[in-house]
């Protein structure tokens, strides 16, 4: 049996010691977990710099909480919410490939709520979970400002995970569906613009479940992941965990009419939609392309967007000029 | 491929209609989660209704939410928070008898709280997943009041999961280690009385991880559940789910002699501190009289605090006087 002697680092030295007070809001939350990463021990197979971890066996687990502050875009439903809730989980599975054999859902929300809205979060979590075949297994409820702590726990089934990193000079760069969809709603609530497609896309992403599966399966795929920070940054990513640059062609990010024409209306720039924004749920990846055909023997849906080259980031091709990618604003 | 097809129920009908709002005031947490299994699909092989959910082939999970506002008893770190954070869910675990493989943290933190303070609850949940034989593996960070939703993954290892259905007639009650601890603790903040000891108990629970997967492995158990929720509510729950009655002798609740002392210092009777309170994670548990041996081989310590009988609810002991135990006001 292990004695509590290993907690002996309590209330012992910190990581950090500094007489000047830093806060979070100082340094923001994505410091905050790269600091986090500097002094907590290593565990699994896989993680942290994944999508998720691998864990055991064959175990994927991967969390991520949302907040009615943060992600509930006006006409939004709760029943929504609750499949967002869900989605930003299921997505992280699905960039590694691994097939959901749970949701866990903890919730902290506020007295006041009229409780059919809580049947509503739940019940859209249960339905997102039930379009990726599993369910909701567990939960937990608590007094809060209204915020949802899912965990999706997948399993590779003897299948090798896609990492980030791992893409090869020469690979195909890839994404499993339109681009910009989710930028475009938010960019349609914030402008008063009616169109209720974009919205769509905002409020119920979908998350590439069936498809990294089947990716992850056909043994082609190099490097993978999720857009939820936006194709920029996922870009950028690939390129630095995986110790390449990659050209993307700017006419081949394919995307729906709408997103046109709501750039046109608002005058944001179509680039910056479809490479500054998060929220997206489509998948990025690279694959060696003479395997090109298992994917498409897999009825894996795709559009090649670029090549993998030796390089260290990501350029934008447009109208034959060259530009740098960067991480979006998300 | 699954088609959105399956999402039509989005906005649909929903479980509950009623012309007049209900608040989740109003109804209580507890019943919100009892409403909750009433809709959503059942999915695992073990739970709702469990310490944890046993899901694929062999994989245990539970997920549990802490906050600032409710599980921050003054005086306690940083550091004791996020360990509490971490314990509460590998009890989950240790109740079914599985062994930690992975813990996720998903934290929901102010931004005018000290960085110090983040990395102090981090290290906490990292000290306690190592003090179970596992680690952090996953987590998210975002803005909020003070959250720290864990959740813990474990494995079976091909063992049978202890649940609360099981006892039988005939079986000893028994709980792995002596009560009363943080009820103490709370009792001695609450009334301002110097007891460190106390205090202890409630800062720093010790899941009894390894005592768990220990008495799974035995066979001898045959049901099992934490007293997160106080030995009382546990008590009715397992005579509940196993349809049995118990008998537990008043003068078995082993306890330190602090609590008598808290208990003689604040009037509050020591039943109550041994039955009615929560916070406390050691596991109670019945098991075969005749394959006890097996137990004491494993070097779990246990103290034997009552029998199961026919009947369908737990009876207290004390001078010859029988009484109903009650769930407890945790």
């Amino acid at each position: 049996m292990r004695s509590l002697a290993s907690t002996k680092r309590l209330n012992g030295p910190h990581p950090v010691s500094d007489d000047d007070m830093t806060l979070i809001g100082d340094i923001g939350e994505r410091q905050l977990i790269e600091d986090f990463k500097t002094f907590l021990r290593p565990e699994g197979r896989v993680g942290p710099g994944d999508d998720a971890a691998v864990i055991g066996k064959d175990v994927v687990v991967t969390t991520d909480l949302v907040t009615f502050d943060r992600h509930f875009p006006a006409g939004m439903t709760y029943e929504q919410f609750g499949w967002y809730a869900a989605a930003v989980n299921f997505s992280d599975l699905a960039a590694m490939g691994a097939r959901p054999i749970g949701l866990t859902a903890a919730l902290a929300l506020p007295l006041d709520l009229d409780v059919q809205a809580a049947y509503d979060i739940m019940s859209g979590m249960d339905q997102c979970a039930e379009f990726c075949g599993t369910g909701v297994v567990g939960g937990d409820t608590k007094v809060g400002p209204g915020i949802v702590a899912g965990t999706a726990i997948g399993s590779m089934d003897g299948i090798k995970p896609m990492l980030r990193s791992g893409a090869k000079p020469g690979d195909v760069v890839a994404v499993t569906g339109p681009l910009g969809g989710p930028a475009a709603g938010f960019a349609a609530l914030d402008h008063g613009i009616d169109c209720q497609e974009a919205k769509d896309a905002l409020y119920l992403p979908v998350p590439r479940v069936a498809e990294g599966v089947a990716m992850a399966k056909t043994g082609a795929v190099t490097s993978c992941m999720d857009l939820s920070d936006g194709l920029g940054t996922a870009l950028n990513t690939l390129c630095s965990r995986s110790n390449v640059g990659i050209d993307v062609e700017f006419d081949f990010l394919i995307h729906q009419s709408y997103v046109d024409d709501i750039a046109a209306q608002t005058g944001i720039p179509l680039e910056k939609l479809l490479l500054d924004w998060g929220g997206e749920y489509e998948l990025v990846f690279t694959a060696d392309k003479d395997r090109l055909k298992k994917l498409y023997d897999a009825d894996v849906e795709f559009s090649i967007i670029g090549m993998v080259h030796e390089g260290d980031h990501p350029e934008l091709i447009r109208d034959n000029k060259r530009s740098d990618i960067g991480f979006g604003e998300y």
